[in-house]
């Protein structure tokens, strides 16, 4: 299926933009699952079932990060092939991977994700140029989320400086994607941060109908009713994560998926201002 | 072992700055291996250790890019686990990731390459700002390579462009790498690609005593006297890699792993009025 009518169904059968970060690190993982499943490679995969089965009703989404996988080795990723088998078919797959190389070297990266794992979306990095992106842009299937504006303290380093005339590096990367518009059968998409409305709003405006994943709800600390402003021209589709504040949301208790379950649908509801204006 | 030592050690005693980069794709993989080994997760691990086999003599490192093995999934990262073994002990292990995220992320990446395969280096991507390097940066015996100037041509569309008053981003990132000198324990590299003289020489300026990942001598075309003139004030050890020109320069031939050796052997020897400086 088309990706944006994918995703676009997606938000409207759960009424939600919410999109839950996979990011399991077996010590963080609730101590009755680490009394039943001694092994880690196992642990993290029953953690990423039940979280799964918990939050469905309440996303649209689910965005595995490769890293906690990778930390595993060869059992992790074989973790990952399971996990990416569970998310429901109707919820949108994104693959936190932020991978970024030449040519022939993304093509291997596409393989992985896209054709193995049949992932709807990847995470991208364009710092070597925006060539690495065009190895995924063949598939009205599948979306790429170009690393834009991060939300973490670091984008002030390089993301969040002036670039060639741009308020913003991030500025010039969304330009320079939006670019590719034309020349692209899949879909085109920014990671752009919650944290970060006022640097949000020129990357916006240099590619206003591209999707975005949007980090930086929860833990991070973004505001939605800020965020709700920065997206009133916005013409594409919001995907809105939230990682640790909801799958660590049960703590150590017995009925910890209960907690992961109501802090989703709290999550889910605390968006509502943005969701409606998608739906 | 203290990091640059080894690296200094392993290029003493191969006479060699030479990196031989494992980039494996069954289907450039010579047809006397194709018609032994039909899974392709054998194919590329039998093709990796056979390529170490023929090339060890001329070498100071090898750098395996993660992409290709990812490739084929769990199966390919069990394969690039086994390579990681097959590496000699006394040779450089640098994992060509280019991995770049937040904290949290980037320790798993860290446990994964450094903890996990024993890596001794790793390629690392800045674009998500320099705290992202953090984690990889308290042991003595690791050390990072960060992308500064890489050798494709899409370095032009952000590398090489003006920053923060710098002729280049790639600039500006070496400075900021520099000034974490004094508080890594791990060693300090720069990724700066073979093609691009002019654009090394201000990189290089700003970091004098970074050790150096140099691509882009062989396929990708680079000069070595230009580079042996650019090396001139250099302070750190340079990784001189070269992947696809080498490990597929046995064509189909039956002898194939002979002509990988004398190509190994040659391009060693091209390098030698660089590699003379170092030793």
């Amino acid at each position: 299926m088309n990706f944006t009518v994918k995703l676009k169904n997606s938000i409207s059968t759960s009424a939600s933009v919410l999109c839950v970060g996979l990011d399991p690190v077996p010590d963080y993982i609730p101590k009755p699952m680490r009394e039943i499943y001694r092994d880690d490679d196992k642990l993290i995969l029953e953690f990423c079932r039940r979280i799964i089965e918990a939050t469905k009703p309440y996303v649209c989404a689910y965005k595995p990060n490769t890293a906690f996988f990778e930390a595993l080795g060869s059992r992790g990723w074989a973790v990952l092939e399971s996990v990416t088998d569970m998310v429901p078919s109707d919820k949108i797959l994104i693959m936190d991977a932020k991978r970024g190389d030449i040519g022939h070297t993304a093509l291997q990266y596409r393989h992985a994700f896209f054709d193995q794992m049949r992932a709807d979306a990847i995470t991208l990095n364009p710092l070597m140029g925006m060539e690495t992106i065009d190895p995924f842009l063949d598939d009205p299937e599948k979306c790429v989320f170009v690393l834009a504006m991060t939300s973490n303290r670091g984008a002030a380093d390089l993301l969040q400086r002036r670039f060639e005339g741009r308020l913003s590096l991030g500025e010039y990367i969304a330009e320079e994607l939006a670019k590719k518009r034309n020349n692209s059968s899949s879909h085109l998409g920014l990671v752009t941060g919650a944290t970060q409305p006022d640097w949000i709003r020129p990357v916006l405006k240099a590619f206003p109908d591209a999707h975005l994943l949007i980090p930086g709800i929860g833990k991070q600390g973004g505001s939605v009713s800020e965020l709700a402003d920065v997206l009133k021209n916005h013409k594409g589709l919001p995907v809105i994560n939230s990682s640790r504040s909801v799958i660590y949301a049960g703590g150590d208790s017995e009925d910890w998926m209960e907690k992961v379950a109501v802090k989703a649908a709290m999550v889910k509801e605390s968006l509502s201002i943005i969701t409606e204006k998608y739906v």
